[in-house]
């Protein structure tokens, strides 16, 4: 029988290849989306097409509204930051940074495993092209991992978590190769931090750059429509 | 003026008691109230009286529908246990446990204190009278300190993120003291797992059984009425 993993799915490109490299791993895909109360829905329904696809073994919902503390531009009415060079996006830790996502997500996702009786997690975080996100890196994935082994009943009884980030050295074209080769469709996938209102890409906010940008590095081309 | 703080408050005697302890100490209460899909709504009514009484600057309520992920008899359909004694309360983490629980609180709170700009959280969580509960153990509460530091913009910048925990070592009748001197009004309060439908405690479930020790040994008398 197959080791079930919780894996945490949000639709995007690197959710996606995540949950491909879980299934090569051999774990039984148990995939989590975590609504955060997102502007949009479009990366939701992503998620649901890129579960299927990946072979999960089930797909869980849970509504998290961060809307209600704000603070983000992707939980709140602030403007999504266009057509940014890589040097300025390096520069600061942008808007559209949610605060406290990942220890958000990854608690949610802590209570699932402990349900499910799993020890192993796989979040899809990126610590080369990762828009500066404080929760992206190697040193809060260790002490989550931590965490998670003195916060729950399984961790007393003996179990120890393992938070999977298999993306996390790799750059956006490494992983974009490397889903590719595992068969993932990014047709599947949403990326945009500000569709329209049929959900087509703008192709000028950061998440945008970054995808196009690696793509272009990978020497593939995107299967996403944009606007543009 | 006075440093922000972010209390959990979750309408019981303990997280009331909490938010006059930082009242007291001097901080402005930003009260924050998890819904976790709890089964009753009883207690979040008394999140806002208890908010109100204590001159909580702000209240808000986060939805974090947890019984999406199930697994606890007070997310899920499962029995609530009854006329337990402290010795069987002892024996094991009975199944009110809701898993990650605290993990999942902090971290909400963690990205409010972030948007306001605070570091210092409140969580009423003791480990005397504590059911068994791995997440109210001061080694969790320290695991969680050090995350918090790590998951943050606040936190790369600097700032250092305290959890308060003013009753982790007192016990329940320490508790009522502490709350009676500072002015509490524990009838504003609802501690039970299994109320009626008029919200009316049953006084036999563990939380019940726990809050009418607590009273007993502190030589008070709780205000709140009970079914029997």
């Amino acid at each position: 029988m197959q080791e079930p993993a919780v894996v945490l799915l949000s639709g995007g490109l690197d959710s996606a290849t995540t949950a491909a490299m879980a299934r090569e791993e051999g774990f039984a895909v148990h995939a989590l989306s975590v609504d955060y109360g997102q502007r949009h829905r479009f990366e939701l329904e992503a998620a649901a097409r890129v579960a299927e696809a990946v072979g999960a073994v089930e797909h869980r919902w849970v509504a998290v509204d961060l809307s209600a503390v704000g603070g983000s531009a992707l939980t709140a009415p602030l403007e999504v930051p266009k057509d940014r060079s890589t040097d300025e996006m390096d520069r600061a830790i942008p808007i559209t940074y949610v605060p406290a996502r990942n220890t958000v997500l990854l608690a949610v996702a802590l209570g699932y495993a402990e349900v499910l009786g799993a020890g192993d997690l796989f979040i899809g975080v990126n610590a080369v092209d990762y828009s500066g996100y404080p929760d992206c890196r190697p040193e809060f994935i260790a002490a989550f991992a931590q965490l998670a082994n003195l916060a729950t009943k399984a961790g007393i009884e003996g179990r120890r978590f393992t938070i999977h980030t298999p993306l996390i050295e790799l750059t956006k074209a490494e992983i974009i190769r490397r889903g590719t080769a595992l068969g993932v469709d990014y047709g599947l996938t949403h990326t945009c931090y500000d569709p329209n209102d049929q959900g087509i890409a703008c192709g000028r906010c950061d998440a945008c750059g970054l995808r196009l940008r690696g793509f272009a590095d990978a020497g593939l081309v995107d299967p996403l429509p944009y606007q543009e």
